[in-house]
């Protein structure tokens, strides 16, 4: 049997469920799995290393990373140390004068990586031979690339206002309506890798994730959106759970409606949501057929009613989708 | 063939010379190697690391740690990970603003473990697994330890007044001539698996290395001087091959004397000293018979001439001397 080739897309916290909910899959299916994640974060230690040391935002090629990482002892460990992050106050300083408080170690590896090799994609394969990853995590562009939103309302005493709002964090902490997104620089290039891996997929596998800051995002990469119309992959999208700050007021049909907005071309093979999160199931069975997308509905979210995937009920739904009409 | 059991004492370079030379005994010896590094230092990124987050001091545990790294590729490019200092100016911000420039990744990779795992041995272990570490790396003690001096001429202008100088760097770097050096807090607690270590060992090899800072701090910790009184092992003292900054002044005789003046139990075996480095014998030989040892002379400088063992040279001279009377 040879293994069936993913690419998932997405940021953090999203993609890594996805990443989770792939490695469930086995032992049922054998998988090569490659993550291309968005590298628009400005927040945080990612936001710092960025601003201070211009590289690429790590943050969340680490999440992915970890997410991936082999579940021995050993690995288990480096993936925890990974995901350390250096607290405030634990030295002499007060609190706020620690110039490492709140970066995660695995971001500070990442950088040094990057530096010490001089290309993300060198650096990220050795942080998941690290990490004993059972895939590889690839950055969509291996630019610095920024987010940038038109919102509607942005200042909560204007609501009528179109503002721009610059900065991944920003977008997705708004007070206002996101009326739509775009990158800048414009069309950066993308990672040679991912588009290969596009190009070479089984499946194509979008979200879950924030919409406008870590799905849509890769379809604003020309290459990368070239290889996504153009590859003989089936497509998945997988649908949140809840709508977040960004797309506050966005129904779920209008989540695939922004897919096609974007990228006009793009056809979908099924759209996987979960059915409390759906609701009416009506307009969003028009919402997939106007991507061409059959929806499958199937119970992916955690037991305790907090909107997370859980990822062995989204990796049981995945099987037979991705294991079908091999 | 059972494993020689070996503990070498130092600090930074002179230890990572003596590692990298026990691992050339290979395969002509079987060596269980376990480093026991002084904990002293508080110059650079040790050093801020230190002051800004209470942790031991990274650096020497660091070059002990990539001293013993596997030599893989991968193995080998976590080392050089390990190695790689962020430099100033990378960023947007000017030098000297920037908080990471000046550390070493591993100094943050083994600052991370230490608080995630709340135990410089543990955290020691796991970095060494990291890396592949053909032995095993431990600090002389687990608290943090200051090195002080009594300095005559500390200050140029008085040559004949006696100061206190505080910290392992003002030490190693201090105009005036040491008299005596000493722990604060006075006898600090041994790193237990140190004495263990030293307990069932076959050979003790201190030095090369920075006499007053790397080599006799070991001594002044009282559980490990007891244990290395006490130890079956045999003792072996690897001599500098020039004098530094913080023991000009001293002959090739003195640093003998200066183990024996701190530890006056101390007996050793064997002294090995380059001889362009010893000059005229006579007098090393009855410092080392005072010691109870014999003395071999043996090329072990690098070939440029430089005050740098030879890995190579060194490990050759070593595998008679520890593989002798088995």
């Amino acid at each position: 049997m040879t293994a069936i080739k993913v690419v998932a897309f997405g940021g953090g916290h999203g993609l890594a469920a996805s990443l989770r909910a792939l490695r469930r899959c086995a032992p049922d299916l054998e998988l090569d799995i490659t993550a291309v994640v968005t590298v628009g974060d400005d927040g945080g230690s990612s936001g710092r290393l960025r601003a201070e040391r211009g590289a690429l935002p790590p943050g969340d090629l680490r999440q992915a990373l970890v997410a991936l990482a082999d579940e021995e002892p050993a690995t288990r460990r480096s993936a925890e140390l990974f995901q350390h992050r250096f607290a405030h106050g634990n030295g002499a300083r007060p609190p706020g004068a620690d110039p490492l408080a709140g970066h995660a170690v695995g971001n500070l590896v990442l950088l040094g990586l990057m530096e010490q090799l001089g290309d993300p994609v060198a650096a990220l394969d050795h942080a998941g031979a690290m990490l004993g990853a059972v895939g590889r995590v690839l950055p969509m562009s291996c630019q610095q690339v920024e987010i940038e939103a038109r919102v509607r309302g942005a200042d909560p005493t204007r609501p009528d206002e179109l503002r721009t709002v610059r900065g991944q964090h920003s977008v997705a902490v708004t007070q206002g309506r996101v009326e739509s997104v775009r990158l800048t620089p414009a069309g950066p290039r993308a990672c040679v890798e991912a588009v290969a891996a596009v190009c070479e997929a089984d499946w194509l596998i979008f979200g879950p994730g924030s919409w406008y800051t870590s799905v849509i995002p890769h379809l604003l990469v020309p290459e990368l959106a070239a290889a996504i119309v153009a590859s003989p992959a089936r497509r998945l999208v997988t649908l949140n759970l809840a709508a977040e700050q960004e797309t506050l007021g966005l129904s779920v049909a209008d989540h695939l409606a922004a897919l096609r907005w974007y990228l006009p071309e793009l056809r979908v093979d099924l759209v996987l949501a979960d059915g409390k999160a759906v609701g009416d199931p009506e307009p969003v069975h028009r919402a997939a057929e106007s991507l061409g997308a059959r929806l499958v509905v199937a119970p992916v979210a955690v037991e305790d009613g907090s909107p997370r995937h859980d990822p062995a009920a989204l990796g049981a739904a995945l099987v037979p989708v991705l294991g079908a009409n091999r």
